[in-house]
């Protein structure tokens, strides 16, 4: 099939997606392809954030908590990422950060699973998930422990001592994607509850929790929902556990009663008891405006054109820059890949150097992979070629050999 | 000494911090003793924003991590905060909510004194600090208990088993302030570490941490330092305790090096290894235009300022209110009060719902105590003449028996 440049203006021409790409202010002269880092801005995010600054918090004060909804807010836009990823109403709370949110939902699903000791993940799972896992084994004092083994080692690991299996349906390095069914019902057979983290997932692939049984998940707003900097995280709970599960972070605004405020606790009836402290009102509001902005794209669509441009960009990259030494890191085949493709190569810290230099964003993961999110709401395939040319341009004048580049890859 | 309009006028043309109250976006028509709870806007906040959301968020994308130092700002909003209770350089860091705070700074301290078993608190405390010692304590298994005795009986209570006392400098409800030289002495005399919540006292009244050799503490952004609502929270360690204190939310930003992207958590060194998810950069922007704000005033001026608009306020609630059943609930004497004045009443949620529509908004904590916040940048002492006047007409008017407001108050 024909990847010229008038052939891929002609898909964009076609492209159901299109209009959305005007929603968000782009750069100039930039084309970005880390969204699945920090996603784009939303042009509606600046209107929203200054009613809510200047009228909601200037104007109406206190007052906001409840005239302005401040209150209902982690409820609401909660509601919103359920419907994105396949769980129902009151089943996801917006708060805290992804890592927060782990330890919530980890430690929820041990206190279901009293009898067993083990959180099992996977060894290269992103840190975070490791990490909290790793303080909630070392606060336990020996009654719980973490363990991570290879991927693919999962499912034979599981057995009677593991209580919850962590794991994050799109690999942030690979773009990789778990089967997320096949992995849970293998866990619940073998006992144990899932915890999913969707910080790649949500917003890129279509995600159905619920139709897969999944127990808890958590995510971040940042990425693929364009929530903004820092945005507020998620956490998604299945509502059979909703009143056996007790939170550890036991918060004011997880209370049944927040404001009787009586010196015990009480968990809130339904996800509110997995609220901990007050809700980041400003990141809120941003991250709903992405959030507003993916709930009007059709998941099947996103995720059509997201596979397209992952095909396009691993064929234009074998045509243009076959023989400048990329390995592919993401897998080729479509279902077992996110909307992210990875090249690992030896220079790969100077060539992305190089390449921002130039005005195309992608990341850099040590060792030495380069990552390109491919982001459908406002990538277009036109700029696949675009991307391929100037990573091609960069390899053909060993622009990685710049010198500020290899003192920079030295101390990565 | 005289009470009236012109003489308080005279105050306030005298007054060293009146340029302040130009620098916040007050609502007109309304008279805001609320911002013990949420404090006021500071008008370069919404010019701030709109920086962080158009130009690095918008244009700088991914860069601006590094470009507009988004990862450093917890840092330096923290250095900025500590110069204002009393700590150093590298010893104060922005992150999460302040439950998770408690919760991070309640496990390091329990991490140092391993051997000891009991959380101390004092019943009525902020309930976020008491919920949070018990999530700690159901989740330890029996390991750690939490334990909460009358303020009075705190220093009676610490012995060989207490390894934390958790203690709110100046009390939500009444605005009592505990002396946190005196308390953390006898905490450490009795061989335990002290965790302050400095919520209601940072911004309000002169902290010194270092002074009183406090150890760990927590406190809130959108209270008395103006950061906008759910601003980002706080948390000090002494430098002392950075080497030795392990934090239990292990995430990957506080990791001793977060892009290496290691399997295993190792803490970063100094106050970073109390990070833990990625900085909320919106509520960080704006409560970095509070804290600047905060950092121009000075804290005697401020303090006498804060005291005599209490005394001045006790003292016309007495000559104009006197009959009307209200009773001081704050400490009269000086030393003992932090920023607020409350007053306990049968009616009071029934006066506070008829202030509110009259514009003169404080807030109301059940049972029956109304709470006044006294926030020297931004008000003046003839606005206390103002505020017992109104609460004066809607006494003499009966305006709470409204049935409405007996309505709200059963379901309170």
């Amino acid at each position: 099939m024909s990847r010229d440049r008038a052939a891929l203006e002609a898909l964009d021409r076609e492209d159901p997606l299109r209009g959305f790409r005007q929603r968000f202010a782009l750069p100039e002269g930039v084309l970005y392809l880390d969204g699945n880092s920090l996603g784009a801005l939303p042009r509606a995010a600046m209107a929203r954030l200054e009613r809510t600054v200047v009228e909601e918090w200037g104007e109406g004060l206190i007052t906001s908590w409840l005239a302005a909804d401040w209150m209902e807010a982690p409820r609401r836009v909660g509601d919103k990422i359920a419907a994105l990823i396949g769980a129902g109403p009151g089943e996801v709370i917006v708060a805290d950060s992804t890592s927060v949110n782990v330890f919530k939902a980890v430690t929820a699903a041990l206190s279901l699973r009293p009898e067993r000791s083990v959180i099992l993940s996977e060894t290269g799972n992103f840190p975070t998930d490791l990490y909290m896992m790793q303080g909630i084994a070392a606060f336990s004092g020996g009654r719980v422990r973490a363990e991570a083994v290879a991927g693919d080692a999962v499912l034979g690991r599981l057995g009677e001592d593991v209580a919850v299996l962590l794991l994050t349906q799109v690999h942030y390095k690979t773009g990789a994607v778990h089967d997320m069914a096949e992995m849970t019902r293998a866990a619940h057979a073998a006992g144990a509850l899932v915890v999913w983290d969707l910080s790649h997932s949500a917003g890129a692939i279509p995600v159905d929790l619920n139709g897969a049984g999944a127990d808890f998940a958590v995510g971040c707003g940042y990425k693929f929902l364009n929530g903004g900097p820092g945005a507020p995280a998620y956490l998604f709970a299945a509502q059979r556990h909703h009143g056996a599960a007790v939170p550890v972070l036991s918060g004011w605004l997880g209370h049944a009663e927040p404001f009787a405020f009586e010196d015990g606790y009480r968990p809130a009836d339904g996800i509110a008891r997995f609220l901990c402290g007050t809700p980041p009102v400003l990141g809120m509001a941003a991250l709903e405006c992405g959030v507003d902005l993916m709930a009007e794209a059709d998941m099947g669509a996103l995720r059509d054109k997201s596979l397209r441009l992952g095909r396009i960009f691993m064929e234009l990259m074998e045509t243009h820059c076959g023989e400048f030494g990329f390995t592919l890191v993401s897998p080729r085949e479509d279902a077992r890949r996110g909307s992210q493709v990875s090249f690992a190569h030896p220079q790969g810290y100077g060539i992305m150097q190089a390449l921002k230099e130039r005005g195309v964003i992608g990341d850099f993961r040590a060792p030495d992979v380069l990552r390109f999110g491919l982001t459908p709401l406002y990538l277009r395939y036109a700029d696949m070629l675009e991307a391929v040319l100037q990573i091609r341009a960069v390899c053909e004048t060993r622009a990685w050999y710049d010198p500020r580049w290899k003192v920079r890859a030295a101390v990565t």
